[in-house]
């Protein structure tokens, strides 16, 4: 499938991807939610969290990795990450054995840094605006392989084996709620949901103060928002912006957006935790805000909403669980 | 399988427990614990604390309403606990379209009442040492079934479920760690575990301050402790103690107990939120504590500790969680 351009990524793309991630990735469950009441969207949580990363990326970056030649992958791979992506290829280099540095800005959580240090990785810590350019350089200079943390097919395909498991488990699915800020995840889903069951919607839901996606998809095109706007979001996962690669698939399979205010992610980061005993990051709790404070702007029917990450500080995750 | 006077519950019992709680229990997964860096014992966490009631007691109670009559099941059950079973037998009652009675002790934590009510129960609050006799009362004025919280063989059947998903999922495991209070939750699993891998040990966990059963399996028979000594655990929901029934499971089946102080129950509970992204309940972390601050007590190799519940206050999460 293609649009204009670019080629999109296909059902066949990520259902190869399925097979290479199996036994790395956990294969999360569908946990329904009881604690909702409203019987015309009953809500699923898909809790990505669980990963041994503490979020989805794990299942694009071990994708990428595995698709490396082994002559490739033995010089080892780079990546520039506000974090989760970070540690997945920090855990996919070492479950093959290969070396990985990782360039990370230096606001990035504390327990994020500590994490992809623990998988084995060599962490370089860069004002935010450098990290992209400095990947470059360390790549260039070991002849690595640069793992983009969302402008890659393979990256893509990988996210999108989520909407795989999600039509699998739960094939009345009508509504599926993803995080967007790159758009891999929300391409790599709306790739497979589509792909299954083109009648079940896909809408993406971002913070309100980097709502860079929304006002891009209102405009018809690519809107960039100063680095400075996005990072106001506690949402520090989703201060990225899409490629012309994801917002080909955002224009093409992702049915609407909707945006969310930093207390509604507060919210949904207390409900995730008091009602599904999840421990969510802001930036994972995002869909369930959606859920939660906008159901009149979503279609109705069986709702499932991507809880994509749960890596915070101790100290953050308390002051949010205040009472 | 027997063990002196008693019938223990069959391979074959759990076997028919899974086929009926199939779609009403979620199939939790095994989550690899990258965190800990004990390479001689790798962790998996089984997250019951993911189940729609929040603990492990769906199954047994879903397994145990199935079993009755059609003739039986539509007078209704009752069940007295101190938390997690009440939802979980109010939760199986409303997916059979059946009434419930729940008899629950006054001091249980607000959450957990607040969620047997939302389940379509009625909730009964009585004096903690009353809730077994008004049990009784409220089944025989009202004709209906009598769920007991772990002394009966499809309840256990049910739980032992677990130890059917650990050895498909882990075909290797060495040890299964599981919290024990009543026994339901670990006779049900030894049974499983023992009938499909009869080298891997299974250990229960228990709280000193309700140590009952580590002095019963010392002894060599049933010791009864004082309500009032077992209710100083914060791990409330392990204050119960063994039944005939599920004592012959613990002393035919089980390999070995180990007792955790308070604090590291509540260590357990930070590491869970904080490395694996789980929210536990004290009597839920109970297995984690062991692993953390016992191993030398426990035997090495592959394992698997279980997360029994996740039901706790939102006030009581905030402080445990204080960093």
């Amino acid at each position: 499938m293609h649009t204009g351009a670019v080629n999109l990524v296909t059902i066949d793309d990520i259902t190869a991807a399925a097979a290479r991630i199996a036994g790395t990735a956990v294969r999360t469950p569908l946990l329904p939610c009881p604690w909702t009441t409203a019987s015309d969207r009953p809500l699923w949580i898909k809790p990505e969290s669980l990963q041994p990363v503490g979020a989805f990326k794990i299942r694009g970056a071990y994708n990428a990795v595995a698709r490396l030649s082994d002559e490739q992958r033995a010089r080892g791979v780079v990546a520039y990450s506000s974090g989760n992506h970070a540690q997945a290829v920090a855990y996919a280099a070492r479950a093959f054995g290969v070396p990985a540095w990782i360039v990370v800005p230096e606001h990035t959580p504390r327990v994020k840094v500590e994490a992809t240090r623990s998988h084995g990785a060599e962490v370089v810590l860069v004002p935010v605006g450098e990290r992209e350019s400095r990947a470059h350089e360390i790549a260039e200079r070991e002849g690595a392989a640069l793992i983009p943390p969302f402008d890659h097919p393979d990256v893509i395909a990988g996210q999108g084996t989520i909407g795989l498991e999600i039509i699998a488990d739960l094939p009345t699915v009508d509504v599926v709620l993803a995080p967007v800020s790159g758009g891999g995840l929300i391409s790599g889903v709306a790739a497979a949901v589509k792909a299954l069951k083109p009648d079940a919607q896909v809408w993406a839901v971002e913070p309100e103060l980097a709502g860079d996606t929304a006002a891009s998809l209102k405009a018809g095109k690519r809107v960039s928002w100063p680095i400075e706007d996005r990072n106001r979001t506690i949402a520090d996962g989703l201060q990225s912006q899409p490629s012309d690669l994801t917002f080909a698939h955002e224009q093409a399979l992702v049915d609407g957006i909707i945006t969310v205010s930093e207390d509604e992610i507060r919210d949904a980061v207390r409900f995730l935790a008091n009602r599904t005993r999840l421990v969510a990051e802001p930036s994972g709790a995002t869909s369930v805000a959606g859920y939660l404070h906008h159901a009149t702007e979503l279609p109705k029917g069986n709702t499932v909403a991507i809880l994509s990450g749960g890596n915070l500080d101790p100290e953050t995750l308390h002051d949010l669980l205040k009472p």
